[in-house]
């Protein structure tokens, strides 16, 4: 698997740069190695794919990423133009027109739970997951409730398209709702035990949206498996996340 | 039209902030704004569309971009997963496994043309280009032919795929060959006169191969109109570029 390979080479490097502390010294945490930035590109461009953690070497990167100003600056970036975007649509008039969010790190962040497994560098916690998730509280990204708003203004509905389970369903209303996504068309969650993928499953519940006569204008997500797909929607939108990746 | 917007707002936010120059001191270049790197990454992503040129006010930002060591690296994070996906691959010994290459910024650079129009923050020079071209001395982008000469020992042909046109077949010939490109199974270009646009063409030329028996393994292009479109190849590589953009 190349990215196991990459993953490997990286940790070697790693383990090398890391190897010369003086005993004696208080040991500082190391300068991340210059990649770190091409590996996070590489991943918004869908070139690394099918990555269980990013490289452990760049622990302060990505912390310092997520946490310092880059993230909001990049996640501005892709809702400006998400939202000029939106603003340029000449509307049917039909009140067909839906924009498909994702959830996890797309409408809610899960930066608190990031913030105690190494922002993307630990291997994801499934029980610690669903705890986070759970407790109802995970914070609205500010950025997508401004596109959110935006869109209700226009007259676009949202839909809300998860792999959160249909179990979470009430947690996620309440949460969603104490965030400020104050209302939507649909929220689509999947169905217990579905044993295919996320992409797959998020295609098929938009071939129904279309099937059922909505048009879908936007489609937003923070992971590759949010936004591709036949139908895709008409022009969608990858919102930055370099902690993990969802196929 | 989003980008125009976006592109307006920058240059107006840019007017302002270049319209402080004391009489008598040197100008000095502005340094650029924070969010040069966000636009790149938004680019990379496939987030920002359709745009004519990059943001004036990050004429430094992409210079220094391309002319610096992040353009290599980010390149090379590419090409290490190119590879390494290419030699996880198990051939059917059939001799129809091909791996797609688009030319102008993946296969060859035109970095020599660009650095006479600010790479990427002027608009467009055709009859400029169409001369870069025809001298016939781009050079090689080295990952690109490591990831070339590493197919060629694995036994998956090469196939370029470009939107230069017909009447350009010799220069281009001669240019990829003394680039150390030293053999391919097909080198397809545009048609004079073709109405489509990038993308449906190159599209439909893969949809040729397959119909061929070829089996599209891997394909790599620096624009997303080089990579998005059924049959994209089982695999598809962004190759980086924040100078233009193809549609």
């Amino acid at each position: 698997m190349p990215t196991a390979r990459l993953l490997l080479l990286l940790t070697v490097v790693a383990a090398a740069a890391g190897s010369c502390f003086c005993s004696g010294q208080e040991a500082k945490p190391p300068t991340p190695p210059p990649y770190c930035g091409s590996v996070r590109t590489a991943v918004e461009a869908h070139n690394i794919i099918g990555w269980k953690t990013f490289p452990a070497d760049c622990a302060k990167y990505v912390a310092d990423y997520i946490t310092g100003d880059r993230y909001g600056r990049d996640s501005d970036v892709v809702i400006n133009e998400a939202v000029a975007y939106a603003e340029s649509l000449k509307l049917s008039g039909s009140g067909k027109e839906v924009w498909v969010f994702d959830v996890d790190e797309t409408a809610l962040s899960t930066v608190p739970y990031q913030a105690k497994h190494g922002y993307g560098v630990q291997p994801y916690d499934h029980a610690n997951f669903l705890q986070y998730v759970a407790g109802g509280s995970a914070p609205a990204l500010q950025g997508t409730l401004r596109l959110y708003q935006r869109l209700l203004q226009l007259g676009i509905k949202p839909v809300f398209l998860t792999d959160r389970t249909e179990d979470q369903i009430a947690i996620t209303t309440h949460n969603l709702l104490s965030q400020g996504y104050s209302s939507w068309e649909k929220l689509l969650l999947q169905p217990i035990g579905l044993q295919t993928s996320t992409q797959p499953f998020k295609t098929s519940e938009r071939k129904k949206l279309v099937d059922a006569g909505y048009v879908i204008v936007g489609n937003i997500g923070d992971q590759w498996s949010d936004i591709l797909g036949s139908p895709e929607g008409c022009r969608t939108f990858k919102y930055p996340n370099p902690m993990y990746y969802v196929a």
